[in-house]
């Protein structure tokens, strides 16, 4: 029997000793010369970026968009980065997807089959039927949006409903319901609402939850530690890309990422 | 000054005389023999789907799921469709994406840029700054989900807000707010919901609306007709795909598509 991505994740975490998702989000505007030079600038990167952090990297998560937009050269180098990735540390395929169910299906197949992803970020607009083929992979995980870090949560997430839950609760609860069945539901709480998060982990109490945020969006590390990491064991990652991977342009990149990623490891780690 | 989305929608709908829009959804377990053998059967059989049905179709709808599931052979067959398409007919490239500022850009070069798609379709659940890098392409056009055609839309979009409206009425408010700037945005809403089409419609009232759900998710095509198409040049796609582009799986499915596409337009017309 394979691993469940809960086991996966928790395993990584105790190995590594700890909670940081580092996010691959490469950007050819931001890249090092020696990249740039490459033949494949974006696998040249990313796999050097993950050589550099592997020791400090609970989970990575590559950005779809950013090897997407690179047309078929990004979704090679895509696929090369994933492969870079050692097998013990989770990825999460950061696409925000979600379709009618026939098409759910077939992000499905392409993201955890082709790509070999061990989980996916999934967008719950769209309900029940457009989420279950993601859940039905029960060794995969499935990150939903509940409250995201940007201000547009304003838009719709942080409406009240006539109950009076706002709707990152309602979804909160809908994620505590689809988990039922395979236990492989997990969310992404931006770490912008430090305040929201101890209500949504009051419903996820048992659910991997991913936290982006920090750094260039200017999340409170300490508020979110303190409202969302409320044991060691707990499932929270807590996820940082441009800091990370950016913290040089030089040709020292390499190392500045890994002492980045270490630091922050740390931090989070005196904070939990 | 090149034509903005609206303009090229509405050229196209006169010269076919049709509000019907084809999906691409190319599944490999219901193509025809003749694509099966073919080097590349997604685009053998929707280049071929394209020829056949075109002077039917007011625009075409490739599901970016379906080629992504095939990996890079996929990819690179999604590009060839979209380049056999008629200039004049646009394409709206349904991926349903949707992220924080920064992504959303990334996504809106890959699929405006890379792939030249006229139109795309985008989840509104993270609110404005994340939708705004796609508005900001003022000739291209904007489907956001308000009301999609699945079970699922009763878990959320259905959900009543605190001031009695529901989440999807909330929802066109915002695409209408969000149209002020270019005039690009549109809206996606399921035929299996032809009461609520009126309460949308007096919000978006000049805005192009994309209805899906018609046929394989038994949509009553005259009940859309009556509550959403309420003149003659109001911007309204009927879109259909399954029972087009597989009316037959043997060596007339080039014929059987066009039959079909050609019936639908007439029906839609009739009901106009």
């Amino acid at each position: 029997m394979p691993h469940s991505f809960r086991e996966k994740l928790a395993e990584s975490s105790t190995k590594s000793d700890s909670l940081l998702c580092i996010g691959l989000d490469p950007d050819i505007s931001k890249m090092p010369e020696a990249a740039l030079k490459s033949d494949d600038p974006l696998a040249y990167f990313c796999t050097r970026i993950v050589m550099a952090t592997k020791e400090s990297a609970c989970a990575y998560k590559p950005n779809f968009a950013f090897f997407e937009s690179m047309g078929i050269k990004g979704r090679l180098a895509l696929e090369k980065v994933i492969k870079s990735i050692p097998r013990e540390i989770p990825v999460i395929l950061d696409a925000k997807v979600g379709d009618i169910g026939n098409t759910s299906a077939h992000y499905a197949r392409a993201f955890f089959e082709e790509l070999n992803a061990d989980a996916l970020t999934v967008n719950p607009y769209m309900g029940i039927d457009s989420v279950s083929p993601f859940l039905e992979y029960e060794n995969k995980g499935v990150f939903f949006l509940c409250l995201t870090s940007n201000k547009g949560s304003m838009d719709l997430q942080k409406e009240e409903l006539k109950n009076g839950e706002p709707v990152y609760i309602h979804v909160a609860k809908k994620i505590k319901d689809w988990d039922a069945k395979n236990q492989n539901c997990c969310a992404v709480v931006g770490a912008t609402n430090p305040q929201e998060m101890q209500g949504i982990r009051n419903i996820l109490d048992t659910q991997p939850v991913l936290v982006p945020g920090i750094g260039a969006q200017g999340g409170d590390l300490e508020a979110v530690c303190r409202n969302i990491i409320t044991g060691k064991n707990l499932p929270t990652l807590i996820s940082a890309s441009r800091s990370i991977i950016y913290a040089s342009a030089g040709d020292d990149f390499e190392e500045a990422a890994n002492i980045s990623a270490e630091s922050l490891r740390k931090k989070i780690n005196d904070l939990r």
